[in-house]
Parts: C-alpha cells; sequence; structure tokens
C-alpha cells in the first residue's frame, strides 16, 4: 500500500515551509490542506489536540506535530534518500542545537521586528541581526550548515528568508548589507526546487504582514 | 581509552536532574561540576558559548548542550543499555512530542506558582494542574511514560518531582489531592535507583526556593 501523506498547514508559517521542504527533498508525494486559522479544521484540532496549531504531518492516519520534530520524524521515516540528520551523534546533537536556537531566537525576535515600534523594534533589530551574526559564523566556509548538502538546521532556518523583505521594509533596514554572507547562503539555498517550491514569495508574505499589522491598528 | 565524561551542573536544576537520570539509567561514570552561577567557570562558558547555561555535558572533550538534546546524545551514545526512545519513528516522535511539551508548559508555569502572586499565582496554579491532568492522560494505565521501563518523557518530567514540595507550600495548594495517579507515577520513579539518587531532598530545594524569593524581596 503507498503512504498516505497529508499535510495540514498554512501557507505563510515557516514552521510549515519545514515540512514541505523535508518532503520535498525525500520525494514524498502529499496531499496539501491550507487551514483557515479562525476556523481550524475539525481534523487539526483532532490532530493536534494539545497545540491545535499547524503544520501537522498525517501518515497513514497517524499524526505528528511541532516542526522540528516532525522533521525529525520524515528522517527517520524516509531514512534512504536526503538525509538530514549525519548519523555520528555529536555532530547530530550540534544540529539539533542549532536548529533548537532557530526556534528560540530567530523566530521570536524577527517577529518583534516586524509587529512592534519604536525602542522595541530597534532592540527585535539589534536581537534579530545578532543571530543571523551567529549563525554565519556557524555556518562559516560550508555551502550549507548540513555540509555539502541541505541538512536539518537549512531546513530550520531557510522559512525566515521568505519572511526577509518583509522585516525589512518595516524595520526599515537590510540584512544584506549587514550579513551578505547570510543572504548568500539563503539564495543557495532557493536554487534547489525543494526550498523555491516551498517557499512563497517575499512580495506575498509582506501582503499578508500588511493585512496582519493592520487587524493589529498598526498603519 | 575510557570514556571521560563531565556534568557541568548546578544541583537544584531539573535540567539538569535530566541528564543526571540519563547517565544513571545507562550506567555512566562521571565527573560531576556544580556551578556557581554569579561566577560561572571558564570551562562553562567555553562549553556554551551561545546560552551559558547548565547543564552542559563534556564526552572526551566535546560539549553537548539543551538538555533534552543532551539526553537524546546520551541515548544515541550508550544504546546497548536502558533505551530511553523507542525505535519506532512514531512512537518516537510521540515521546518527543510529551518532552517538548514538558519543556513548554510544566517548568514555566511550576515556576510561576512560587515566584509570583495573587491573580497571578492563581493563573500559574491553574495552568499548572492543567498540565498535570493532561500528562496523566497520557500516561494513561501505563506504569511509566515509556511503558513498562524509564522512557524519555518520564526522564523529562520527574525533576519537577523535586520541586514539588516548595510549589505546593508557597502557592498553598496540593498536587496529590487533585492528581494522586501523578504522584504515584513520581514515587515510581523515585523507587528507582537512578531516579532517586539524582534528584535531591525536597525539603533542600524548598529551602533553596525560600532564599531566592527573599532575594527576589518576596517574604
Amino acid at each position: 500500500m503507498a503512504d498516505q501523506v497529508v499535510l495540514l498547514d498554512f501557507w505563510p508559517s515557516p514552521f510549515g515551509m519545514r515540512l514541505r521542504i523535508a518532503l520535498a527533498e525525500k520525494g514524498v508525494q502529499y496531499e496539501y490542506k491550507d487551514e483557515d486559522l479562525r476556523n481550524k479544521s475539525p481534523l487539526l484540532l483532532q490532530s493536534n489536540p494539545v497545540h491545535k496549531k499547524i503544520p501537522v504531518l498525517i501518515h497513514n492516519g497517524k499524526a505528528v506535530s511541532e516542526s522540528l520534530i516532525a522533521v525529525q520524524y520524515i528522517d527517520e521515516v524516509w531514512k534512504d534518500k536526503a538525509p538530514l540528520l549525519p548519523s555520528d551523534p555529536h555532530l547530530r546533537a550540534h544540529a539539533r542545537f542549532w536548529a533548537d536556537y532557530v526556534d528560540k531566537k530567530v523566530y521570536e525576535s524577527g517577529k518583534r521586528t516586524w509587529i512592534t515600534k519604536g525602542e522595541e523594534q530597534e532592540a527585535a533589530k539589534r536581537e534579530f541581526l545578532e543571530c543571523i551574526r551567529l549563525l554565519e559564523e556557524e555556518l562559516g566556509d560550508k555551502p550549507y550548515f548540513g555540509g555539502e548538502n541541505l541538512g536539518f538546521v537549512d531546513v530550520a532556518l531557510i522559512p525566515t528568508y521568505s519572511w526577509i523583505y518583509a522585516r525589512e521594509k518595516f524595520g526599515n533596514f537590510s540584512v544584506e548589507a549587514r550579513h551578505p554572507k547570510f543572504i548568500a547562503w539563503a539564495k543557495r539555498c532557493m536554487q534547489k526546487e525543494s526550498v523555491s517550491k516551498s517557499l512563497p514569495d517575499q512580495n506575498r508574505v509582506y501582503e499578508f504582514a500588511l493585512r496582519f499589522r493592520s487587524k493589529l491598528g498598526m498603519e
């Protein structure tokens, strides 16, 4: 029996993008279901009753949620193609550390660059750029965080690239001016079809962020 | 050459306790170094330059930080004894989900039960007890979250038991009155030497919390 794979997602979600990329890297066919987060589907509520959040991967009827956990699941199930985590335990821990860092620091400060104002926004920009600086240092001279190929940290981090234009525009700053190496890495990732087909256009994300800010009463 | 294992820790840290339990379950001998968090050692700063936090496991000179990542590392390196994560990918994802839940919800609301006052404290108690209720539901009729043996979720969660008395005392509530099944599970874990030797006495943790509150200017 062929695998039945369903992805419950929301198109601007960087967490959902991680699963799209991982599934594409593995060559897994799946049904994509875009959720209306103001009116969540019974399937979402039933598949992730604890957090009630996307993304959720449903594989042969069994649900996996929390994006980094789902990416690891994908890597373990479809292990014969495009391994995302290295096999050495120390290198695995190292990759998990940086993916966790992305979760704890990059998305949180990144969000505050476009959703806050004044001093709070300036602080968010400094924090976000400091994250990028540290990540550049970790990348070093490798083409990808995973080495010669896309790895776990690349999959965790690259979705932030689809949000860069919105952040720069609302935050009035340029990531490329400060961190050209980071942008070069992002463009390298975007040359892979698994990534470029999984990330929405930056302008579309900007328009989405514009509507979101307007709902919050920000001009 | 024998493995050289060093644990940089701080005795009341529930995150450090996770590593102590995992190492004890695996029968790994290690050197325990208790850190003074107001005056961190050069070894800690050098081993975890990003977060500068305990616990850090140093195995043959290589550092691993972030407690759940380090527990997985221990499970992968010393894989022949007392497996903590199941081998089936879906069961692994399920265990990782609940360990992540413990990280995101239990410690955070648990801390607020003894460090806040008034309505904020009441809200924290409600949230903490709701976490315990959900975890009881997940435990079901199994002796441990890991099934017949201690597993990843047990290792992630049981350190909270050493803090229960302090929380109950400062929060003026009883976990056992509401959730006897949770306490029965905790006592079952405590019958294992790997757990009882890794957790400090509840009174000692209470005294620590008392001093901490007094530094914050709480009576």
